[in-house]
This record gives structure tokens, sequence and C-alpha cells, in this order.
């Protein structure tokens, strides 16, 4: 039975790494004409790959095992828990409900398109009207004991609730929210950031960059797309990607630090766990963290910054010319309330989640309309970041997760980046992370990561993990901690 | 049932193009050290597509519909006729033979490279020597009927025969074989050819040889690989790579235009062909055509040349600084009798496939043995080429066709060229083709083969396909032609 508990695990990856590989392709090399075959061959691959899953015989198996759990391996028993819950998780909608939804969420997505480019929020608003109601009974699918944004957040990370984000946000507004007035008086950020730097450069310095924060290239390659992203099919084959502009060298440096991070978590999970489900990464909070670990925590740091200036200046001596170590840390630190979410600093970014949480939350429990809420919106952005929305374009028809049916995601985001605060303050006990990064020497931090968090793969839960890992449960103070620190030292 | 059959050919076709985007991916984007997982991967899709092909089910349908094939239309029996034979072919051979045979390919491939390396033959000989076995078995497998050689050359091409391959190799060595002592007397190649010229340049000017090659970049895209090759996984999903070297730019561009050749077939399959097996191309004889049509009689071509030399002078001016056109025609045209097949020049390459054709033929029918091969086949070369060869690795032991267990594949290679010249004549009567190239007026040209070749996919078995477009039976006379008039313009 335990091979057969392999076989399915097995071939569920299989398919899995094919339709990321297709994925993948399409966002790189392919043909754009070649989108809508590959449409038809990628949704053949995951047809079988629930035919896989969703079936007596398999849930019959997962149920017997299940059964004699006590005398299983805890491995053993945390992949027939994780297989239970994705099967669950395909079954618990109706089939014809979930047909349906799929509509709606393609004319959504496209009448959000639509609204977005011609700011007209009201053609998207029915639209959005029908996803919170079906997104409310699926809740109730998922778990009818909790209320539908509790079981909506819990279907996107086991553990995530609002007794631990309200708590979360409580803080950000209480702390950070009163700082913000003193970003307001920094000087813009400099010119130096946007004179221009040959792609040929960046793509070796790309590759550099990958050398210092240890990226396997024998396991990891990079490519370009429109918008940056990781792609790990297995622990031996992890993709990101980047956007080079030449007029905006940070942009691509820290989209590679960025997603390296998440690509470490990927290649550093144990090879014991290859095509089984525990070879996943625990969750997308976690996945977050991760990336955010070094994008902020490492890649922003004045240590790394003094490490990496030099060879900056053999790569982009123009745009270098006269940049101190100081100029190029205030820069990239640079914070300012600003309208668009994917645009923000790392200070100001945890608002931009917080005023989504609030709204979806209200949205959910059926205390704010899908009418009333772009002046919700508005008046969120005005009371916690302090700027005026001049239009939805750039305001609540901003992002796309909503159209898609994604409410309760958010969080994630924001979570992510608590995490990591958490973990470099539990690190700093072992580890001498400032001297570390100071000399560029990220192999320690790496490693510690990589046997605290990355080698469980999906082992055991987030909550529990970082638990583990950091030795408290999540505690948000690191995180509001780190964010004052950085506004400081822009002083 | 029509209905069955059309799903049944739409997932082959899901697991087959899953499969070819994960070679691509891996030939190209993929780390090097996701080898091995992907191969896991691979072998699992491509099972799922044998046993979706092969089992009882199947073959029901298939007899049933092969059984009233004078009630349906000619385009759903030749389905069912492709089929049936892709299911015969895969289960003619016991299972336990063919996993022995497998194991052998394997150790045979291992032997190879390395007495290649060390250019020891005898390493390999006995190897080679089993393959013989095997394949002589093998081919009372597909064609009892049949001796030895006739069955394999029939199983990698329908119609395939010595009956047709003795007079067209008896032609050419008869005709061309005596031509070649003038070769010697020409000039060597002039050293501007391995001037160096950017990458970048070079890339650019891949890109313009598409455009006018008329490559629709919707459908088709470009990589860079060690190996030039061209992979299609259907008529919007075409991928062609090349190589860029420094110092040899006509490299890169005689890829391009033979790749695209390829990449042009792939692209002009019926529409309605798309996703059944009508929609692969019909051999490998007429693909390799339609890739020496592009890079031979096109791009070699004096008017060609005229056409694109501007071009070269633009993208290229160190390498093309006081070259003329005809300069250009004379290195690209250049003929040389020598060792190594793939380096080989257009009217050489024949002769080489000559020696290989010969040898298969002997040890096929136990006439040659493998212990005496290196001595057959260094008197060939003498023979018709006129070269000595100093050793096996560059001789015998130079491709890795035989040691994987391809014996009877090389005549496709010299086929293709020759219905090529064959298409060209034919096209001649509807076409001034001289005229239309000169301008780089490429689309008639296309369009005339799209019509007669490229659309009808695998409709037609390769014989059938060659006299519908040309009128005639295979004749090998305007290829032995086109060649003595490439060595005649060169004096």
């Amino acid at each position: 039975m335990k091979d057969a508990l392999k076989k399915l695990q097995f071939e569920l990856h299989c398919y899995g790494q094919a339709e990321g590989v297709l994925m993948c392709d399409g966002e790189t090399a392919a043909p754009r004409g070649a989108a809508e075959a590959r449409g038809e061959v990628m949704a053949f691959l995951s047809q079988k790959r629930y035919e896989l899953l969703v079936n007596d015989e398999t849930r019959k198996l997962l149920d017997t095992l299940w059964e004699k759990k006590d005398e299983l391996d805890g491995e053993t028993v945390r992949q027939v828990e994780i297989l239970r819950e994705d099967l669950d998780e395909l079954t618990r909608i109706p089939m014809e409900e979930y047909a349906a939804y799929g509509k709606l969420v393609n004319n959504s997505s496209a009448a959000w398109v639509k609204a977005k480019e011609t700011n007209d929020y009201a053609l998207f608003e029915p639209y959005l009207k029908q996803i919170v109601e079906y997104t409310q009974r699926f809740a109730h699918y998922h778990r009818a004991d909790l209320p539908a944004y509790e079981s909506q957040l819990d279907s996107y990370e086991k553990g995530m609730s609002t007794a631990m984000l309200d708590p979360f946000f409580g803080m950000l507004r209480k702390e950070l929210v009163p700082m913000l007035d003193m970003a307001k008086s920094l000087p813009p950020q400099p010119a130096f950031v946007s004179k221009p730097c040959a792609i040929s450069a960046q793509r070796e310095f790309s590759s550099w960059l990958m050398d210092v924060i240890g990226l396997d290239k024998n396991r990891c390659s990079i490519a370009e797309t429109e918008h940056p992203f990781t792609s790990g099919m297995n622990r031996s084959d992890v993709r990101i990607t980047t956007h080079y502009y030449e007029n905006a060298v940070l942009s691509s440096l820290y989209s590679v630090v960025h997603e390296g991070g998440h690509a470490l978590y990927e290649l550093g999970v144990a090879p014991e766990y290859q095509f089984s489900v525990l070879g996943r990464t625990s969750s997308m909070s976690l996945h977050e963290s991760q990336s955010r670990f070094y994008e902020n925590l490492i890649g922003h740091s004045a240590g790394f910054l003094r490490f990496i200036a030099p060879k900056m200046r053999e790569f982009f001596p123009d745009m270098m010319q006269g940049v101190t170590d100081r100029d190029l840390f205030r820069a990239v630190n640079h914070v300012q309330p600003s309208l668009i979410r994917i645009e923000a600093d790392q200070v100001t970014y945890p608002l931009h989640i917080m005023v989504r949480y609030e709204l979806e939350k209200q949205l959910m429990a059926g205390t704010l309309s899908t009418r009333d809420l772009p002046e919700a919106w508005n008046a969120l952005y005005k009371e916690y970041l302090g700027v005026d929305v001049p239009n939805d374009s750039q305001g609540v028809l901003q992002d796309t997760h909503w159209a898609g049916g994604m409410i309760g995601y958010f969080p994630t985001y924001a979570l992510g980046s608590a995490y990591a605060s958490q973990m470099l303050h539990a690190m700093q006990r072992d580890l001498d992370t400032d001297a570390l990064i100071e000399r560029g020497d990220i192999a320690p931090i790496t490693a510690w990561l990589g046997d605290r968090i990355h080698r469980h793969g999906s082992r055991y839960e987030p909550n529990d993990l970082l638990k583990m890992a950091t030795g408290e449960e999540f505690n948000p103070a690191y995180y509001v901690k780190h964010l004052q620190q950085v506004l400081s030292n822009l002083a």
C-alpha cells in the first residue's frame, strides 16, 4: 500500500511538472500564437491529474492508510493527510457550481481588464458582486464551522485567521502609520537610479548576483519575462525570471534577489522528498518569507550594499559615477507613500495589504457592498497612506486578484515579510548576520534557513514550522521594529 | 466511434506535445542538473501514451473502423491506418526483448562515446555486433516477407527500398564521383568567412532572415543550443534553434535557413489536421527535403546571396569589407572532399551517405562483419571521396546513429536533398524561381510547397505525395544535375 502511495505521488508530480514546464515555457520561449493549443494540452494534463486523485480507488487507499495511521511513520501520515486534503478540496464544490464559477471568473477577469483600461468600476461591479457571493458559498463548503472569511483565509493557508491577522495589522496601524509623516519630508529618490545601464551588463550582473546568493546554476536557470516569477519543477529544476529595464537597474537587481529567495527554498527541499507531496513547500506565506528575507533583510541592508557597490561600479560605471555607498543605501531604501501596491517600497507595502485585508473582511461579512467598495478603498488609502486616489484604475481596480476570485489571498504577502523578520531575529542568536552579509558570505544564512525551513518541504504545517524554526508563535513585533528601523536609518 | 477516434488522437497529441516541450525546454532553458528528474517524468508520459494506444479497447476501435473503411471518408481511413501501424509497431517486438535491447543501446552508446574519445574501435565492436543481430531480428518482426535491410528501410520510411536507393546512389557514383577531382584544384575557402562577427549582430541578422524566408514569429520562436534543431509541437507552436559562433557567421546563417525550412513544413500543415495524426509530417525524407530546399536551393543560390549581401554588409561590415557578391557565392558554395559528414558541403555530402548505405546493406545481409567494418569504411572513403582516413574516431566512429541502433536511417538524409531538386524542377513550370529568389520574394515558393507538401501533413504516404506534388516518381537526375551545376559554377 505504501508502494501505491508512492506511485500516486510520483504520477501526480509528473503531470504537475509537465504543466509547470508548459507554463514556464509559455511565458518565456514559446511563440505567442502557441497559447491556445497549449491551453488545451494543459487542460488535458490537469484533467488527468484530477482523475488520478479523484476516484474511488485512490479514496479507498487514502482512507485505509488514514485509519491505521498509528502504525505508520510520521512522514507517511503527513503524505496521506495532504493528499486527503487535496482530494477533499477538489470534491467539496459540486461540479456544476464549479463549472459555472469558472465561467464567471473568466468573464469577470475580462470585465476587469476593460474596466481598468476605461476607468469604469461600474462595468466590473456586477461581476465582483457575484464573485463575492460564490466565494461566500465556497467558503462554507470548505469549513462550514467557520465564518466565511475565516474559512477563506484557512483555505489559502492552513492556520491563517483573523485572530492572527487582526493584531498584526493593528500593530502596523498603531506603530507604523504615525511615522509616515516623516517619510514625506525625505528628499525625492536621486536621479542616478534611472540612468541607463546596458542590458548585456545587467545580464552579467544578474549572473554574478546569483552566485553571491548561492543559487546552484546546475539546478537553477534564469530567463526573461514581462513579470518576474519563480517556478520550481522539483529540487533539481528551478527557474527564476527577471525583466531588464535599461533605465532601472535596481528593478532587475531586486527581482533576481527576490526570486532567488524563492528559488533557494525550492532548491533546499530534502532530496528524499523528491516526487512526493512533501517535496512541495509549506505555504505561500513561508515562500514569500524567503523571497523577502533575501530581498529586504539581506538585499536592502547597508552591509550588502557596501558589498555589491564595487561590483556595481565595475558593471555600471556611468550610473555609479560619484555615487557613494550611503547614496546607494538611501536610494534603495527610499520610502514614499504611493498609490500602487506593486510599486511600493518595503515600509509602505504592508499598508497596501492592510487596506485590502480590511475591505475583504467586510465584503465577506456582508457589511460592505461591492457598490460602496471604491469609496471605502479611497478612504483607507487616505487614512493609512495619506494619499488621495485620483481614479479607480489607480485605486480599487489596480489588482487582478479579486477579479480572479482570490479573496483572502492578499494577507500572505504581508505575513511573509513578517515571518522573515521573526526568522532573522532567531537566526541572530546563532549567527552574526551583519558581519556575514557585509562580506557577502550568504551561505551560512542559507544553511540556517535550509535546516529549519527549506529542507522540510511540506512536512509540517506552516504555523508549526515557523514555531520550530524560531522558537515562538507568530510575533509581528520584529517586523514592525524592522520597518521602523528602515525609516529611522533614512533620517 | 469517430468521436472516440478523435479523442484518442487528441490525447496522444497531448502527451506528445508535453514530451516535446520537456525535451525542447531541456535543451534550451532548463538547468543541466534537471536532466535526471526530467527523464523520469518523460518516461512516465511516454508510458501513458503507450498505454493509451496499446490496449484492447483501442485495438477494437481501430479494427472495427478498419473493417468498415469503405463507409468512411478518406481522411478518417488514413487516420485509422496510421494508428494501426503505430500500434503494430509498438507491439511487434516482445516486451522482454525490447527491454534487453534498450539496455544494449544504452551500453552501446556509452561504449561508442568512449571508443570515439580514445580512438578505440575494438571497444565498441562487440556492442555493434549485437546491435546488428538485434536489428536483423527486429527487421524480421517488422516485415517477415522482406530481407532485413529492406524491412529496416521501410520501417524508417514507408516505401523506401534498395530498389529506389540503388539506382540513386548508382547515379551519384557514376556522374558525381569522377567530377570531384576538379574540386581539388579549387582555391581554399577564403579567410573572410572566419572573421569575427558580434553574436548580438548575428542574433539580429537571424531575426531578419526569419522574416525573409517568411517564418511567422507569432507561431515560431528561435532559441540557442549546442546543435541546431527544429521541434514542432503543432502548427501554431514551432521552435527552431541555432548556434552562434563568433568566427563562423555562415554556420548560424545556414542553420537558421535549414531549420527554417523544417519549420515552414510544420507551420504549413492544414489547420483542420491540428491534434490529429494527420497533423504530423509525412516522412523524415520529406522533412529533410524542405530544410534542404531552403538551405541549398534557395540559400546557396547566387540570387539569394545577392539579395542578402547588402544586409550582411550592414550587419557585419568588418567581415564583408572588400567582399564582392561573387566572393561570397564562391565561399558559400566551396566544395572540398573531407572526412566528416556533418561538416561536408552539399556536393560531397551525399557521398558520405553513400558510404554508410553500402556498409549498412552489407552488415544487415551478413556479408560484412563488424570486425571488418573500419577497413571497408576507409576503402570507400578513399574510393568515393578520395580521402585517407587517419583514424577511426574521424572515420567509422564519427556518427552516433549505429551505436544508437539506427541502421537504415542515413539514406533519408540524401533522399531529402534529391526530393528537393525534383520539387524545384516541378515548381519551375509554375514559377520563375530565380527571379523571385533574386528579389527575396520567397512567399510564392513557400505557397507552392505549402499547397503540394506542407498542408497535407501525413494524409498521404511519402512516395504518393512526392508524385502528386511533382507529377513523377522519384527521379534522382535533377539532384545530380544540380550538384554538377554547383561544381561547374565554381570553375
